[in-house]
């Protein structure tokens, strides 16, 4: 094999980059923390894209597209959002560079200061209300349901692709009501959209719950999120989606004359996902071979290897895969056929399956022969031979199948994965384990930080479901009354 | 009408902003020169961008995400370039704020300075090509032709909405060659692809040609471009696509060791549009009236307006409609059923007429007992009563009849709007009323550069059609010897 991938086993945080990196997915830039999306990987994040794209339309959303930069005078206006944003951002101070006059190359131009300052936007709450503004009169106006692809920055110390990068892409719904009630009701709908994408696309099998207040969004009244658990039992924060109240409403005095003829102010919603779904798509299913898709996310469903010895050989079974990708694409599905002739069978299937193909084809000359092929799926990495007729149905099933599989295999992680823990002693042990512990909590920001400090867990979410976790007990740290249990893991 | 819109006769550039604005396609913002694009404006953009990441993926290109942020050194190391960029762009020097330690607000850290100031890219080059050098060590590396969506930041003076504005979207492709031959002709075939796209699905007859050495991208060898008229006879360059020659493989050290074993220099093109095409399709297009979209182009296809009293006949009318959409959509066309209560038909009709929807149906109480709607084109503003009966396949032809009258209307007026010129006295006069002049040039820059400075006109293009302009002559300034005529022009 070419691309020698590191072992789950022995160094799981080395498999994940390996992963990345060598799958060509992304890899890092000369920028510090900001990363190269490889067309490999952006091609999997269009799928997301269009995918979600698609969902958000269907719920009456429409895109838009706001600023890059942020006047530094609108972060404060909220005055949480400015404590969660301002540590951590690339300010433009200058709008011109000159030729050095002391030397070789260009500086800033200190004649070209800004009067104020512009950040980059880390997040676009700010400068979309200060719009929004001038868009809101009336009751006739609302609801605005606006989404938006964009890139945004925040200017993390440690950085790891996909997950935490100083730059990445993402998508930003940010919608304004005239009652409470719409705006919750909207952040729970996004929050569900999500996690249907998740399951349904991704193969994810994700909690929804909402975050303790000391975990919320920075100037949100309720952050819902969705959590997935990764196969080093760490959690991974995968989308969320916000109540921001009448805060953002108030900071740009955003009122509306309601049916009624009173001013009121308007209420407030934003939602996002963004490419560290990438890496979360890596952890979750990848194995010890490399990268596992989902077929629904493959930008290559099928891939197709000749095996030959002469020119002759090498010819009749193209030909012949030429006629049967037709046919499966004809099906929808997405195939490439590997012709490359400088490269030995073996050697490309290692490649294919570092990259996740969920089906392989090969073809030799005995398979010509007889009419049949060799099918290999990447998710259980089984083989068999099957005949050439009727290919096209067969291989959309077992695409079926493989998604429904990599889904269910996650699944039964995630659940095996989810331990109720009471006492306080069992907790520091099981953590160590990884997985979700699903625990009684006194509800208060003290003892939930005097956890992390201790063991590094914290609060991933209060599941909605309240099946799982409604029941009367003890808090597990200070012993106190609790009503319903959360989720506690350490995290991404 | 609710929102008057200045006429073209009395003041062509309010009459554009009136559109703009008035129509929803954009605003400005309060980050100076920066503009919010609508999400009826982004829509139109949504479709550019599909149909040509459809285009540019059926010539066998890919996508990929390349970062914001530019090391300053990285604009210096092409010569050229950082002449044409370093003047105008936004530089990130910290990346942090802090509270403001003498009032409220937040300021710079000034510990949070960065060691090298980071560009927010004006185009991407350089990155790009410092990423390359990783990308390429052999022929068997190459091409490589990848393209990126993206943003850029280009800190002009006197901005207007999508015409020049601070940031703007757009696409760049850039791509890695082997050969001399094969970069030039790929700069030509995507000339092509962005001269098809103008043509098909924008209605903008464009003239394709190289620009003068003059006007060239900083750091090309030769810049192809596509060049449209505006109706107040002004040109508007689309798009360009360049050939750069080894420069930046030079500037970045980026060789490949090719077939017989030599070390050779990569060759390169980059090409792209920009949401500056929003404002060519105002420009082309729109009348006293609104915007004419072109029906490819258009969000919403066909827009339907009920007519009635009563609530009796309002909920059969709108019945009807339902039906009738359900059929457009079955022929893959956009429909809206405009049902609000609180507006007069007129109001709605001026409405759709300024947001430039390419068909208008209305109904009647009298309609609806005859079997019949009224249809209003937007493009020649005719009506007619036709059967309900077959409208899907009617609807089908007539939207297919305005894409090609919008088209057929702006190439009348472009070819009247070519006139040879061969003397310097009927040159100053004929430019004064716009248009494309025909002109001998003796090829100097210095020339050029008079000719500019006496009439505002600049050389758009020397088309690549030889039959147009190969022929021998005088210069129409230095009376010097010309072997082929140019395209002069005023220009946004």
């Amino acid at each position: 094999m070419a691309k020698e991938v590191t072992k789950r086993a022995d160094n799981y945080s080395q498999w994940y980059d390996d992963l990345v990196v060598k799958a060509d997915l992304a890899e890092r830039s000369a920028v510090r923390g900001c990363m190269v999306i490889k067309p490999y990987g952006y091609a999997i994040w269009e799928k997301m894209h269009d995918t979600l794209d698609k969902m958000f339309k269907d719920t009456g959303h429409v895109n838009a597209y706001f600023p890059l930069f942020i006047p530094k005078s609108f972060l404060s206006r909220e005055a949480e959002h400015v404590e969660g944003f301002a540590k951590e951002c690339a300010v433009v101070t200058h709008h011109r560079l000159m030729t050095n006059p002391d030397g070789p190359g260009v500086v800033v131009d200190p004649s070209a200061r800004l009067e104020e300052e512009l950040v980059v936007r880390p997040t676009s709450e700010t400068i979309i209300w200060n719009t929004y503004k001038n868009w809101i009169t009336s009751w006739r106006d609302l609801p605005i349901l606006c989404n938006q692809w964009a890139n945004v920055v925040r200017w993390e110390m440690r950085t790891r692709l996909f997950l935490r990068t100083a730059e990445f892409l993402w998508q930003e719904g940010h919608t304004a009501h005239a009652t409470r009630e719409e705006a919750e009701a909207e952040a729970m709908k996004m929050i569900n959209v999500y996690a249907d994408f998740a399951r349904n696309t991704l193969a994810l099998p994700v909690v929804v719950g909402h975050k303790s207040p000391n975990e919320r969004f920075a100037g949100a009244l309720d952050t819902l999120c969705i959590e997935a658990l990764m196969q080093d039992g760490k959690a991974l924060q995968a989308g969320t989606s916000h109540f921001l109240g009448q805060n953002f409403a108030k900071a740009f005095d955003v009122q509306y004359t309601s049916k009624e003829g009173k001013q009121e102010y308007v209420w407030a919603t934003s939602w996002g996902v963004s490419t560290r779904l990438m890496g979360a798509l890596v952890m979750a299913h990848g194995d010890d071979n490399g990268l596992v898709l989902p077929p629904r996310l493959a930008p290559i469903q099928v891939v197709m290897v000749p095996i030959y010895k002469s020119e002759e050989e090498r010819n009749a079974i193209l030909d012949k895969m030429d006629e049967l990708k037709r046919e499966l694409e004809a099906h929808g599905h997405t195939v490439k056929i590997d012709d490359r002739d400088t490269l030995r069978p073996g050697f490309k299937f290692a490649e294919w399956e570092l990259k996740g193909v969920p089906v392989r084809i090969a073809i030799g000359p005995r398979d010509l022969q007889n009419g049949e092929v060799e099918l290999a799926r990447r998710d259980t990495l089984e083989k068999c031979q099957v005949p050439q007729e009727g290919l096209g149905k067969r291989i959309e099933d077992l695409l079926e199948e493989i998604q429904a599989n990599i889904y269910a295999k996650a699944l039964k992680f995630r659940d095996e994965s989810i331990i109720k823990v009471d006492t306080w002693e069992d907790f520091k042990e099981k953590i160590e384990n990884g997985g979700f512990l699903l625990c009684h909590w006194d509800g208060t920001t003290e003892t939930e930080e005097r956890i992390k400090e201790e063991t590094k867990a914290t609060i991933r979410c209060i599941p909605i479901d309240s099946a799982v976790c409604e029941e009367e007990g003890k808090c597990i740290y200070s012993g106190r009354p609790s009503h319903r249990r959360v989720l506690f893991a350490r995290s991404y």
